[in-house]
């Protein structure tokens, strides 16, 4: 048996799923009760800063590329001509990066219950607010839920659910009756898109109950995409995107090949690998 | 700073890249000290059972899949007509398993310098031994590096190397002068593939320079292969192809769609897509 882990390191256990993630840490740079959640900030010796809410992982600056590479362009991409972008949580803005990275779209509204995060992100994280004074971007602070229940119908191309886990502040998001408010304020054609989980803990829970809640909420086709993550539970995580009358099995592939973005981790080639799922996801999807 | 971690835990730290991964372990099944090296065995609450060796993480039961299936099919779909298989290492047979699935490899030799890691996995992993009976399977327990010098030119189609890291018993498989004797066993349009650890951790040292040393040592072309390893440093792993006379970023896709085999990770989509590196791998590997 190795030794335990001393107190220079942050750990996140993994409830349920018997493994536990560690990164040593040199300092805690930030600490502060939000009125939502628990919020702390740590250098760590080799991923940069951390950011910690309520003792879960939510970022590092090493390798939050991939996951925010993976919740926008996919989405971005399926949709013909996305324009009206909604992001629902997403408080560090990375997602809000790389959606303004592409220039057809018009507007991205973005919705976060927890002004404090956008702060802590502001001085923790700079290169993912770096965007925030786009004159297309609007940071609004306050409720998900709320905020889609008063907007219009069919009013939003791409709609992109950047949560935390399905427990605390974020529970709501992942309901039957939220996924069928977000299918009325997306127009025709519209693409939704949701984090959702670890194709090894979760393909026979979490995700395979978004994607019926989804088709249930009116849907008419999803896709989950598998991607590395290397500080989330198993080192795996996923998006599930949801289509409001569109394949999100196909996507403007050329049009992904094309675009010359600065990115780490996202190409034409990574999606459409991504869309082919691993058989074992498959068969625990359609059980 | 959340607790540490009790002695119900089996932790790996990865020594100088600040991170560590646990698994919570029930039983402990098996210990034993080699002549090459520190064997021990746990049942784990979630993955099944767990070998360590030298206090490194090798498999577990829940996913070695992923390793097992990506060291072996891109390279045999890779290979135009694989009929000669060496392993080197690979003790614990899950690889053996994967080779000996392709109806056209009509003999299969493994090399295991350490007899102990085979036995131990008959016990406790009895699944990736299943197919050690299989008439066209030799396992053999002696030096590899030692198994490659005396073996004849031209003579092996796929030449695999499955080892531990590259300290202790495995470093010497790290060498260009090894990867030179690997070239000169293998006939013309034979490919070799390595483990070659974790993109988001090594391209910029292990894997830039195995490539580098496999050109070096005659091999015509490179490919290196992410995948997800939840249990392994970074949760994100590799393996490097290299041909001898032969592109081996070009495989038989075709085939390998068709390919009735009954696998949890490998496609023909997964394999293109793996060969599609992110771009912040290509930079690296190109520095």
């Amino acid at each position: 048996m190795s030794a335990s882990l001393d107190s220079g390191w942050f750990t996140e256990v993994f409830d349920g799923h018997g493994s536990a993630f560690s990164l040593k840490v040199t300092d805690k740079l930030h600490e502060v009760q939000t009125p939502y959640q628990h919020l702390e900030v740590y250098a760590t010796e080799t991923f940069g800063n951390l950011m910690v809410l309520d003792g879960c992982v939510m970022l590092t600056e090493r390798d939050n590329f991939l996951y925010h590479e993976m919740i926008a362009h996919p989405a971005l991409f399926t949709h013909a001509d996305p324009r009206r972008v909604v992001i629902i949580g997403g408080g560090d803005c990375g997602t809000l990066r790389e959606v303004l990275r592409h220039p057809g779209v018009e507007k991205v509204t973005q919705i976060d219950i927890d002004e404090e995060v956008t702060r802590a992100a502001e001085r923790f994280f700079p290169a993912l607010t770096a965007s925030n004074d786009d004159p297309r971007a609007e940071l609004r602070f306050a409720d998900g839920v709320k905020w889609v229940d008063e907007a219009a119908d069919d009013s939003v191309d791409v709609l992109i659910i950047d949560s935390t886990d399905p427990v605390g502040p974020a529970e709501g998001l992942f309901k039957t009756d939220f996924l069928r408010r977000c299918h009325r304020i997306l127009a025709p054609g519209g693409v939704m898109v949701q984090q959702s989980e670890s194709p090894l803990y979760h393909s026979g829970s979490i995700i395979r109950e978004l994607r019926r809640d989804m088709l249930e909420a009116g849907f008419d086709s999803v896709a989950t995409l598998p991607f590395p993550q290397p500080v989330y539970p198993s080192g795996w995580w996923s998006v599930t995107l949801a289509g409001k009358g569109r394949d999100v099995t196909a996507f403007r592939e050329s049009a992904a090949a094309a675009a010359e973005l600065p990115l780490d981790y996202y190409t034409a080639e990574a999606h459409r690998g991504a869309l082919a799922l691993p058989p074992f996801m498959r068969r625990l999807l359609e059980a």
